[in-house]
Formats: structure tokens, C-alpha cells, sequence
């Protein structure tokens, strides 16, 4: 086994799934068990860390070192870059040390995550720190497993992207793929649903929150969420057949299942 | 906890992952060792089963009967839609006599994977069956672990589709998307290659063959492949802006950890 010529301690980019915290690997487990450091993200101080309450029953307080790093989501884009420069500094310091730490991120760490800032922020410090990543569960994934829908076969194409701002621009994603999966649809949910009543795609489409926790919410019937606020980790999947949605053991699994 | 009103036994898609065995969930591993019958896809009667190679340390043969299900992938749609209703039928067998089975898959189950058929052939039986969808570490994220390339970050989009026959498509999927991820390319690699190298390309793109496990294989050069003749699991991800190809800890990685 090669070892590299490096005396800074090894980053890891964790990805500990969507919430469920039966759906981590067996690798995360070991690295989160191991780790002297484990770092995650907050994306306000006063707030919780969704992704250390997946994973928190593993982390023991008396031998890892806890390092909360602040990725504010609102603020503008100044406030943002000078989180992450910050965030970058502190995972520095125990790197630097040769102490290894573990970064923990919900879904996988290289789709749509704090994980890609950090990696960024730390390859940018100018020292070959080794990186690992370990993949894990996107939410994607999570929910066509609750919804049992399938996000491809044969020769299937699939999009994954936030929802746009313009949601006029879906009929182009539904003319080109089969699959459009959406993320981040809270804040454009209203214009959305409308669009897709104008089309008569509404059979098309379900939406799911918090896949895999307590709180998950799955609707098949968009019209029942016109001008409700849903959370941030709210996604919707758009099949162009509209294949699959019905599904009478989603909510029974919800309900029999341990989380 | 609410039972459901049936007699047939639970089947369970479980995913497995690409390859490495430390990437499975405690979830599929729970069910996997737990469950009386265990199906798993073989693509040739003379062939292992890529799925159970991945588990098959995990599987009591004296506790649990081995149920291998026949998916060609050749000899054209009426041969394969013929195994698959074979593959339902011999399913149907244990489920019938209340007998739970774990169907393995590499990958994620929902995402062209063989447990798509499987899942539409026992909902044709006309009997509610109780389904259970284990999401897995599919094969994109894999790759994006192993290369440390992010697959999207703020308003990025992915397209995810099988290589596309006439490589000249491919100029459309990299105007709209920012991360294009090719599935199967091994049977038209060399004109990918052309288009590629038509188009000023060639350092856009990453191959891997095999994620995570001991016959991984990571191109970053694909002037390198030309002619070659590479597995059907093998993968391309193309950047638009060609960010993040240098990765200096790929191989390395590879060398060090333990499969």
C-alpha cells in the first residue's frame, strides 16, 4: 500500500442519505466511527444540523471533536462566499494538524451540496490534503424508492435540476426526457402546478418532503398544494408517461417501516 | 403498526451498489440477511451474477434459497420480454406461499436496472403483492466519488441517459446541461471519441469502468481508448466546463483502499 508523502490529516465528504439513517453505508459508519473530527453543515446558528441529526447516535462526544460550519442560504452571494472561506479556514486547522476529520452532507456530497464548496475551499488552501468521497443515497434515489417509480430504463433519458424560476421552460425538459426529476420546487411550487394544469400534466407529477424521515410528506394530488409553503427539501418527479403513479403501498410503507 | 391484508409474501428490490461491498446500506444488508429467499439477475446461464458477487459473503446457503433469474442481453426484444416472464412467474412461486423475497440489484433498483421488470411482472400478476424499494448507491455518484467530480452545484443541471447511437446528439445534451453522464458506452466509444475530438472535447470527459471494485479502471485521457474494447458497465461524464477532470488522488485512492 502506497502511502502519500503528506503530513495533514485526510478530508472525507460523507454522504449520509436523505434521513433515514438505515440508508447510510457501511463505509460512512465506519469513517463516522473512526473520525477524531467530524464537521457538518448549519445553515443558521440557531438551527440544527439536518445532516448530524441523521447520523448523531454514532458520534461519540467524549472522543470526536464536533465542528459545526455555518453555510447561511440566504444574504446574497457575499454573505455566502465569505461562510464558505470561513468554513474552509476551520476545517484547515485540524487538517493541518494531521488530524483527519469527516464532513457530513445529506443525499450525496457531490449533487447539489456543501460538500463541493468545501472540497473546493480546502484543494484551494495550495497542500495536497487527501480527499475521499464516500457517496451515499441522493434524495433522488430515495424517493423513487418510497414512490416505487422507476427513474429510467432502457433507453430512457433522465434531467436533474432545480425547478426553474420560469416554469414555462418545463416543456422543453418534458420534450427531451422521460424523467424530470426537480429539486429546491418550494418557492416556485404556485407557478408550477400552474403550468403543468395548462398542459393537463398534473397526473404526470408527484412531489415528495423530507424522504425517508417522520416527516415525509408524498402527494400524488398537486391541486391539493396550491399555495401551501412546503420545506426546502421538497422535490418533485415528473414522468413524461405518466407511469407509476399510482402507487396504493407508498403510504403503508411509510407507516410500517422504522425510521 | 398497520398489516396488510395479504397472504403473499414481501418482495424487496435491493440495491447493492457498483461493486464495493462497504457501499451497501445497513438497510439492504438487514433484509439480505433476513430474508428466506434471495433472487438475483444473471445475464448468461454459464455466468456469476455481477449482484451476488457484490453480497455473496452475506448469503447463508443452508438458511436461505438462491433463486437466479435469467435476463439476456441479447437476442432481441422477444427472447428478453420471454425472460422476464419466466423470471415473474419463478418469483410468484415463493411470494404465493407467503415466503419473502430480496431481489438484488446492482446499483439503485429504480434506475435501468433489471428490478424495474421484475417489480411491473408481480404487479401484473393481478395479486397485491407487498413491495418494498431499498434504495442503493447507483453507479453515476459512484463515479463521481471515485473522481472527485462534482455532478452539479447551485443551478446546474444533469442529464443521465444511455449513450446515444448517433454521437452527434451529444452537442445538444452538452448546450443544455452542465453535466452530462453517458451510460453503456462501451459499444460506441470510438465515435463518441470522434465527436468528442471534433468538437475540442477530449478534456471534458472521464471514463471509468467497473466503480469501487479490484478491475476499476479511471481514463482521464480518452485518446487512450480508442479501439478498445471496454465492459458493458462502463461510464462517461462529460463536464461542460471541464471542471474538476485533474484529480490527483483518483488512482491513489484506488491503491488504498480496501475492496
Amino acid at each position: 500500500m502506497k502511502r502519500m508523502k503528506t503530513s495533514t490529516g485526510t478530508l472525507y465528504g460523507i454522504g449520509v442519505g436523505p434521513g433515514d439513517p438505515e440508508w447510510i453505508t457501511f463505509k460512512a459508519h465506519r469513517i463516522l466511527t473512526s473520525t477524531p473530527v467530524i464537521a457538518y453543515p448549519k445553515s443558521r446558528p440557531d438551527r440544527e444540523s439536518y445532516a448530524l441529526n441523521i447520523v448523531k447516535e454514532w458520534i461519540d462526544p467524549d472522543q470526536q471533536e464536533q465542528l459545526p460550519l455555518l453555510f447561511p442560504m440566504d444574504g446574497g452571494e457575499s454573505v455566502r462566499r465569505a461562510a464558505r472561506e470561513e468554513a474552509a479556514r476551520r476545517l484547515w486547522q485540524p487538517l493541518r494538524e494531521g488530524r483527519d476529520v469527516a464532513f457530513i452532507t445529506e443525499g450525496d456530497p457531490l449533487m447539489y451540496s456543501t460538500f463541493i464548496h468545501v472540497m473546493t475551499g480546502i484543494k484551494a488552501q495550495g497542500e495536497e490534503v487527501p480527499i475521499r468521497v464516500i457517496p451515499g443515497v441522493s434524495s433522488v434515489h430515495g424517493a423513487a424508492a418510497c414512490l416505487q417509480l422507476p427513474l429510467a430504463e432502457g433507453e430512457e433519458k433522465i434531467a436533474i435540476l432545480p425547478a426553474p424560476a420560469r416554469a414555462e421552460e418545463l416543456e422543453e425538459w418534458m420534450r427531451t426526457h422521460d424523467t424530470v426529476v426537480l429539486l429546491k420546487v418550494a418557492k416556485v411550487l404556485d407557478s408550477l402546478i400552474d403550468v403543468l394544469s395548462q398542459k393537463g400534466w398534473l397526473e404526470k407529477a408527484c412531489v415528495m418532503t423530507r424522504v425517508s424521515t417522520r416527516e415525509e410528506v408524498v402527494c400524488h394530488d398537486l391541486s391539493e398544494l396550491k399555495g401551501r409553503t412546503l420545506p426546502y427539501f421538497t422535490l418533485m418527479i415528473l414522468k413524461k408517461d405518466g407511469q407509476g403513479r399510482e402507487n396504493p403501498w407508498a403510504s403503508r410503507w411509510r407507516e410500517e417501516r422504522s425510521i
